[in-house]
């Protein structure tokens, strides 16, 4: 299934796709099937389209070279997919079961291994210091952030500035770090990488607390997994906090609350609707948005440039 | 503590020590805190070393070069033994509560790949395909032999060609990379190489069947942890499958329950000395001990050759 925004730059999306698979070929057959199953279930493909329409908005044309760094990013983001789902205790992704709870946890852990050696040896042979160097550190941060998050979990008093430095490492830095190597391999100038980049991060932002706000929202046949999972897992999420800090006290007692019942989060998921929280949270979001497309303005026009804004709202208005 | 075989590179292994927690610094301080356990309880720095011999062998003369590869391979090394401890249920590692059971599960997941990432970053940066390729076809290797393991956990009946391919991935595998990629670096001819690689394979296998000597006949004050560990958690072990082929069948029994109570594993651990299976595996551990020696024959004599010696002498008549 495709959208708009990926149109000009489809056929590149199927190419990476198929790499991935051929580059995750195992000779032991279930690691074979688990790994293909973790990079099938990928999702929406926004780093490695980012990427690619970066690269083509700085006019780049080593074709071979966008893919191979697009298909090490995408591997590696597999590969967190699969460990983050044991450290999220999540029971679903995409309405598929969990690799760790369909195949066992210590399947899943060297499998991510797996995922993140193929990733990186991909981006190794980029032969470029700077490229490596900068991958790292995005996923550095991104062990940070996760760090930060067990930190917070179950607190509801996380200030504003704390919720930012975890997405920002833990969503917003890879999608920013797709777009700024997406530029830097296109050739752009240091300012188009530099503004692609911001567009990345401020997009990742926004991802994010979409993300947030569809927890509260979805419907669970949209989203592939049940709702209000954040409250359960008493995890820092935008609405959730600004509910908190509006005063309301059952949030919070939920929100404190290692096992709350089914009940109890639908109650906290109630009231989170009720408080205007969202309408805080996707204001928030919006600025996001806004700073993201005032970073390509001085990015000539072009269908790759269309694209970028196409992918901006459809992270905006997505239902899953 | 140096032992005989470290004293022509000790400086070097001391290098190789402070450059590991020199890149594993990170900004949170938890996750700075675990990363530098981890990589301190590694123990043996048998793979640096033998990296490190191996270039001298040679004569290799860019010592940076070497320093930085046998960094990056021990982080990646240290890497897989937290996520290992989590996957083999290990309470302890040489004498300290494993890093799961000291942190959490998570912590221990996100610290697991954060090595991973800087032991990568560093590869990375040898700028060389060949390098790079070598040291994940390692690591790929190594997740195939763990998915293998899993499959072979309780079964009475495992060939040993199966115990050999399970242990040439899981720990032959990475000493053979260690040896050829240190002569690899040191500029040495194909021919050296191999015979460096070959004596790493062949010592690496050694080394994995005293380990599985030892969890039987090691006393758990040298050995940091408690001994019939496989037998508890049915994990291959090559004198715990010669006793059950000679027909020792309550060794069996207890070998295939889930759950075997402390009293059943001691007998079984009992039985296993009493059956002569020791010998058998320990002239298994000679045979690759002489091929080791013999690979290296045609390498010209240096204090750093005697050192390959003196340390298959040392992995010979280890007791922890």
């Amino acid at each position: 299934m495709s959208t708009e925004w990926e149109k000009p730059i489809i056929d590149d999306i199927r190419t990476v796709e198929s790499e991935m698979l051929r580059n995750v070929k195992s000779r032991h057959p279930l690691l074979n099937e688990i790994a293909m199953e973790a990079v099938s279930v990928g999702g929406k493909r926004i780093r490695p389209g980012v990427s690619l329409l970066a690269f083509h908005c700085v006019g780049g044309e080593d074709k071979d070279r966008i893919i191979k760094l697009a298909v090490a990013l995408e591997l590696i983001h597999s590969a967190t997919l699969v460990h983050d789902d044991i450290n999220d205790k999540a029971e679903m992704r995409r309405g598929k079961t969990a690799i760790y709870k369909k195949y066992g946890l210590e399947r899943a852990i060297i499998t991510g291994d797996f995922l993140f050696v193929q990733g990186f040896k991909l981006g190794g042979y980029m032969e470029s210091e700077e490229i490596i160097g900068f991958v790292a550190s995005a996923c550095s941060n991104m062990a940070e952030s996760e760090f930060l998050q067990i930190d917070e979990e179950h607190d509801i008093s996380t200030p504003l500035e704390t919720y930012l430095n975890i997405i920002g490492g833990k969503t917003a830095g890879a999608i920013e770090a797709s777009a700024r190597l997406g530029a830097y391999i296109g050739g752009g100038s240091p300012e188009e990488i530099n503004s692609l980049g911001e567009y990345g991060r401020n997009m990742g932002y926004a991802f994010q607390i979409i993300d947030d706000i569809l927890d509260i929202t979805g419907n669970e046949a949209d989203m592939g997994k049940p709702v209000g999972m954040d409250i359960k897992d008493g995890r820092p999420n935008l609405p959730v906090m600004i509910a908190m800090n509006l005063g309301n006290e059952f949030i919070s007692k939920i929100f404190k609350e290692k096992s709350p019942s089914d009940e109890e989060i639908k109650e906290a998921v109630r009231l989170v609707k009720d408080s205007g929280a969202l309408d805080v949270a996707r204001n928030h979001a919006q600025d996001f948005y806004n700073k993201a497309l005032e970073s390509i303005e001085n990015i000539a026009s072009s269908v790759y440039k269309d694209s970028l804004i196409s992918l901006a709202d459809t992270i905006m208005t997505r239902r899953s």
